[in-house]
């Protein structure tokens, strides 16, 4: 009978091998690793600190290696080949289909890349560079060779028979492709079709006749919102002549399309989407240093703004107290602006058609937010420091930093596409020095203005 | 022959259709509109600000509404039903699959739903009140109901002569399942094997024995993930019995990863996943406004803090200027802690047997920032203000922030998802709070114990 999955197997499995593997239960944990699927194995390994990860590895039966190695994240995966014997690896790599071997040989270091090439033997050297010869991010680059074509003019019968010799399907193929002499696609059959039609039928009276196609060199997060916009199984790749080379699955798509989620809020963050949630301290501390000394030379600009306000603050001490809490607020609301900007534009929301009307929005709803702010934090601060004319200023300051705020965060993104820079691993970082120059230099500009 | 698709097509077409709209060529847009597939309409619709959103919405021939709607992201879908009136309303509901019905139906406010059921038929609103009866983002609650079933008993040519009287499969079905006379869930067979399995063979003798099946109650980001992590195109939904209800496909997925994905990204800068990029000025600025008001208490406390010094800061204005630099750091090496763990925790890789090293390796790179930065900072400010001495308190200050940063970075998520709250949502806000306090405290409080 079925098992409905326990919804915390995993874990549980998790904590198991955890447990046998420190108590130096080698033999269970090895069973135990050769009970669960690769993709669970994977996971094990991505949620072990490297010493237990390199452990681990060496307790999977070798003819597993390339399995779980497809099913790594790309920054884990590395560590392990990288590691290997340069025999091991190739050995690995010559048991991997076509897209999942471009996509491990691409993301290696140049130097690991070149020795595993030169130690392959001519045919896997062929098939790898084969498999490197599309662009990454390309469609040619994450789509399978493994297709099954058919020609029109046969019936459904012939086809029947001929898949029955055939024997093995790939399990994920929702399509047939229908091809003329010259490998041009012309037409597509959907597997179930096979079984509801009249056996005497000719392929091309039940195919459709002009079937969608991705063109080899698309970008691969385009396919991926194809995909996800009609709703698609597979599609069929072909090239600038229009012949079938191959075909995409959603599988390959799915991880696609969490990534470019992932990408924007990790790089908002100033991570690599590829980050191991266990790297290496050095690796790390390494990695996150670009952005905290970008960071650093923002926060000294804003030092140096509050600086030219010297005389000014050392008068009045109240101004110091106060002031990091305009660029504070302007940093927020900024940035919810620019984030929903982000995510327009990845969801193809935003166009140059539109984008007037987009900045026009956020602009009113800066204008709004100034208002509130502006009116609350002048009731504070007249209340707290007893000071209705330090109210005020404050209250200015607010409203002019949450303009700031939602202009640049409407089109910083907006223009960054167009300069062709990422605005989520650049654009927070120029908001967060636009609000602070902003809203220091309203509160101590206005403030030296009125109260000295 | 297939025409390979323009990457830019989608751009073009909605450039055109914008074009007419404004010259008034309704027609032109009406048969545009109409050469569309519903997803792409759905896209038009979501990047257009509200007026035009509505004067396209009337374009739309009726009988194409509920196509579309099905597709539309929540916020939107919503203003447009609440606009129709109920008649219209009910009608396109009633053409929806039990699963769009569902999720249309949960997410209206509650008086339009009341009143919407109250309008329908007494069979469709027992559809309804089923389709609703699963709650919110679980399993039964995405399945759709059409699922093909087979007897085990029965020859692979029975069951072709059966489809083929049946006629129309669901095109996206990838397998079939089999149940005994109580509904039960016993077996699987892909649409692919009945294609190369000779036709007399019975089914019992090609099914899959224990497929994995997903209760009704599983949460839906569960589903996803399974889905994720073994590549599956379909799955079937069983109750508590193993009686099975229904079957997840691949595409219903393919959305909530995407939702899970993003939900992380907007939540973290106080945005809700289903914000419409076009909501109106009144509804966007009233919900980010608690996000902003969250943000003033927490800058309000940090000037709280400043203000215990007031003393130190009237006598050193030097302070004053170089008061924000070790918060912004701390906030940034925190929020960078803080977005991987909670990305580890969305893929699974976090769990109790490995965060204490987490943890660990998180304040190891903690203090290798701290000291890296605050010997920066320190040579900085010693040459900038020619005063040694205050570059070794800034130095201090900076270390000890770092570390407050990471270990709150770390602890925060995993803390908050034991006492069940959100971290995306609200984690972001309390680390920078800690490392604003702790900055401004190490940094001023230093300052006054050495420098007075």
């Amino acid at each position: 009978m079925a098992e409905a999955l326990e919804s915390n197997r995993t874990r549980a499995q998790m904590k198991d091998i955890m447990q046998s593997l420190s108590a130096g239960r080698f033999v269970s944990v090895r069973r135990t690793l050769h009970t669960l699927p690769a993709s669970d194995v994977a996971l094990v390994l991505e949620s072990s600190p490297k010493r237990t990860r390199d452990e681990l590895w060496e307790l999977i039966d070798s003819d597993f290696h390339s399995d779980v190695i497809e099913e790594l994240s790309e920054d884990v995966r590395n560590g392990i080949i990288t590691q290997m014997t340069t025999t091991n690896a190739v050995d690995v790599l010559g048991q991997m289909d076509t897209d999942d071997l471009a996509e491990t040989l691409s993301s290696l270091p140049e130097e690991v890349l070149a020795s595993l090439l030169r130690s392959m033997d001519a045919q896997d050297r062929q098939r790898a560079e084969q498999a490197l010869s599309y662009g990454e991010e390309t469609a040619g680059f994450i789509m399978n060779t493994d297709t099954i074509t058919l020609r029109s003019d046969v019936t459904i019968d012939v086809v029947l028979r001929y898949l029955r010799l055939r024997g093995k399907i790939p399990e994920d193929s929702d399509s047939f492709y229908v091809v003329n002499r010259n490998d041009t696609l012309i037409g597509r059959v959907p597997v179930t079709r096979l079984l509801t039609e009249p056996a005497e039928a000719l392929v091309e009276e039940i195919m459709d006749d002009e079937p969608e196609a991705i063109p080899v060199d698309m970008h691969d997060g385009e396919v991926a919102s194809l995909f996800e916009r009609y709703n698609w199984l597979s599609a069929p790749v072909v090239d600038d002549k229009h012949r079938l080379v191959g075909r995409i699955t959603i599988d390959d798509v799915v991880d696609i399309i969490r990534e470019d989620a992932e990408h924007s809020m990790m790089s908002m963050a100033g991570l690599d989407d590829e980050e191991d949630t266990f790297a290496p301290v050095l690796q790390s501390t390494r990695r996150r240093s670009i952005w905290l000394g970008v960071n650093l030379l923002t926060a000294l600009m804003a030092a140096a703004v509050s600086d030219l306000f010297e005389a000014t603050l050392s008068q009045l001490a109240v101004l110091a107290i106060l002031n990091t809490i305009v660029p504070s607020m302007g940093g927020v609301a900024g940035n919810q602006t620019l984030t929903l900007v982000i995510r327009g534009m990845a969801l193809g929301h935003v166009n140059p058609g539109n984008s007037r009307s987009l900045v026009s929005k956020e602009l009113a709803i800066g204008f709004l937010n100034g208002v509130i702010w502006a009116v609350l934090i002048a009731a504070v601060i007249a209340l707290w420091k007893q000071d209705y004319q330090l109210g005020i200023i404050i209250a200015f300051a607010m409203m002019a930093n949450m303009i700031a705020a939602a202009l640049s965060g409407a089109t910083l993104p907006i223009i960054m596409k167009k300069l062709k820079i990422d605005p989520a691993l650049a654009g927070s970082v120029i908001l967060t020095t636009i609000t602070d120059v902003v809203g220091i230099f309203a509160f101590l500009g206005t403030a030296t203005l009125f109260l000295l």
